[in-house]
């Protein structure tokens, strides 16, 4: 049963939520999910509404114009999102198949709900395992002189299957400014540590080194500062002393595979905003 | 800042949620929190909404009246609370004090709030952390024969005290079925394991010797099925065979202290909606 | 580096200890780990320990005989495991395939170290991927009635292969007594509820019929008790009213695969000793 | 029944574990827990071992002679503890009260085994708590300008009561090196992060502000660089957009009580070996 989400980010004002309600009830829609958050210290009032499209007076592409005067009225960033669009996505991977493999399973599954248009890696390891789910696989391979080439056609392949997302599944090279830039908001990353502890490059090892007794993973929007955006998810796993580097490696990809599957769906389903610095998750 | 919170329990059906905003929004006030729940399974719609009294547009003992044609209109069961009562609690207790001492602490340092009118005890042990915190004691011992008895003055004390909310902090006798639906969803238990696993008597040495790999404590309203009761918050814990009963014991106590103070917030702030077997908790 | 697992299990008595690192000391032993377990309530002593084989004066064959006094002075069940003899695995599987496309990728990656000899399911679906990593796949399907036939095909390709260890990476046909004797102690199933809460069928559904905050999964050595054998690994996630069964299914997958192969990695490394109804996993 | 412990820290050679077992064996010791630790990053041993006291050979103060020439053959690290010997501790508070209160329960119901000989505190808020549990109080203000005397009452009082370990619990001044120096490990603190994520100042703020998904805690010996000890134990909670400041706040009250007496007992116990910037924790 298709339904519709409507997702507003809007300054706080008194009676949004009414207004919003009665929209919804004036055309015959059911909300079947409603969630909301007042950000006092943002002043901000954000909300995921998500209606069945059954029985609703409005055809699909009338609700965002219907619904214009209530937005402008607010002041809101409104969205508006159908179940059932199955959003087009591009996974990036280096020499670890891990997060890519877990993806691919998930989708074929029916786990994850994504068009999975390509495969993208500077590694020609990964082409079997796509190729038996069915996914172009584009063998890109990157030096620090060749990166902006290299970019240009990882762009090239993003553009022409027109992804709504790129997923940094362990792709291990740093995005130029302009290319996080071009994808805005429509890049989600796994970084291996438990940010803001451990940014940049070999966590588990200094995880090892600093004696700490949890190591974590974080799920991110990409951002032009590295390591530096919006968390979507995070979690932890406990360690010893028992534990070698290899063994927190070995531990950390259970927690990768987890926290950025969870965090595509979040995306997938259209229960994030980003706000500033945070992203808000109606989970 | 005093608030009011609305709970409503409604058979579901298109439009209670915009009539339910209207309503707030035409008296001037502001949602601070908004979090609702459909059951699809059960055909129920379930709300709590929390506005800011201040610029209401309606008096406390108005607003029942007020709201009393929409919960006629949708079915719905409806309640109103005030953040500023404080609601009236007697905390019972056997020998061990973990969780009535924690309780107390919460209560003095503000972190629950509560108005602990009574501790009740079917031992002497615990008079001097009670008068400490300034709480009047009642040592009320029992036995199989004198249970009559002694429930005939609980139940005097908790009467006269006009107490809201009943918690057996590792209260270790089993109320009968009267004193149950006397305070009718008004008592709230915690049992030392992870039910519906090890309900009943000794559940630390059954699950060390059913060798779990994680012992669990579960906050519950009482109802007259021993351990049956609607969950409120559950959590659990990591053990190995290293750890003997005794461990499993002492371990387990850090969980009973934090998931019923957990459980008891939710009641104390009006989040729970008891749905037949089951706890709705809007945290 | 190739090294030697001792498991050991002997009524505790003074002098084990000693005894053994002695042992292991006399032929330029190098411990690499040691661990041990004294079950004060059994009266037994369990240890493991492991060690270099490079520099060991003993050969691979002659280690258990060398061994065998100290082992009969003492009353022990001892055994002897080389890290690098990859143990022989067969996976059973029905309908859903994520437990074992997860093996089937762990051991892809290197991630789990076992050979494995077949995948047996009583569906079709699973050809594909199983020959995509290059394993035997056996369709063996079964009903009520034909289970001793198909158990029959079911063992003859374990004891083709000669298997040593029997996953049921959620099969959901009950094996036979006779079937569970002839592999004892080496047949691991992970079940989706944390028992022994919820056993038998539909544990999900149980689960969200009761209103548990908290599901689980449990890994265990396979008995002819159902769902009562000794447990090896257990974990839980936390869901809440929001969830449907549905939602509990998919969040139980992502449990039911890390379980099972922590429980596996346990095994293949030589880390549980069976110990009545309990497993210690020296982890 | 009272036992010993040998704490051991020596370069890793083969036979130590031999040689030590042989020595416990030798005067009839009965090893009751015995876990080791071999460093290979460091090239390290390290190993606890428990015993009974009862029919061992040796008088008390003769065993660390008795076992003087194998710490010297093999050049460890070695001391000796009583496990009926309590330990003598200092507790020092700032104006949050709840880890204090919590360490004062602990050690009242026998969680902890302890001789609370001091509270210290530079408020004088806790001194009827403290008189409650029969501890003497001393209300020690301090300035950024007095600082130096202020530390020098302090330790007149910890010397006076020949105090074993001092506990920082929620103690928000900064020590001076000096005095760290002269409780060099020593000192328990518990920090409000998960570090190294948030050092210094207002972690919960910068949580907060910064988007993270859990909020952590961390028990740690204290170094002269602040917040840079080795860890003992740390601990998360999950948190959501839903959440203030005050929230996080609060919810992190129950894992810093938690947190700081899991790593008090750990270090009470024996059971914690500090190596450069890291604690071996054999819990």
């Amino acid at each position: 049963m298709p339904s519709a989400v409507l997702l507003l980010n809007a300054p706080d004002r008194a009676g949004i939520v009414a207004e919003v309600a009665a929209f919804v009830a004036a055309h015959g829609g059911n909300i079947i999910h409603a969630d909301q958050h007042r950000d006092e210290s943002a002043g901000r009032f954000r909300q995921r509404i998500e209606f069945d499209l059954e029985g609703f007076g409005l055809a699909r592409e009338a609700i965002e114009p219907a619904f214009a005067p209530i937005a402008e009225k607010y002041a809101m960033h409104a969205s508006v999102h159908f179940s059932d669009a199955v959003p087009r996505i591009a996974i990036m991977a280096s020499r670890e198949p891990h997060c890519l493999v877990d993806l691919l399973d998930r989708v074929a599954v029916g786990d994850l709900v994504a068009d999975v248009r390509a495969v993208i890696a500077n590694v020609p390891d990964h082409e079997a395992i796509s190729g038996f789910h069915g996914v172009p696989y584009h063998y890109l391979p990157v030096t620090a002189e060749t990166r902006d080439e290299q970019e240009a056609q990882v762009l090239e392949v993003l553009d022409r299957e027109q992804v709504d997302l790129v997923v940094l599944a362990r792709y291990m090279r740093i995005l130029s400014e302009e290319f996080v830039e071009r994808y805005r908001r429509r890049i989600i990353n796994i970084h291996h540590s438990f940010l803001p502890a451990f940014p940049g490059a070999r966590p588990y090892h200094r995880a090892y080194d600093r004696g700490v007794k949890l190591i974590g993973v974080t799920a991110h929007y990409v951002t032009a500062d590295l390591d530096e955006g919006p968390i979507i998810e995070q979690d932890v796993a406990r360690v010893s002393h028992r534990e070698s580097v290899h063994d927190l490696v070995r531990k950390g990809r259970d927690l990768e595979k987890v926290v950025l599957a969870r965090a595509l769906r979040f995306h997938l389903e259209h229960r994030t905003i980003i706000c500033g610095r945070k992203t808000v998750v109606f989970a």
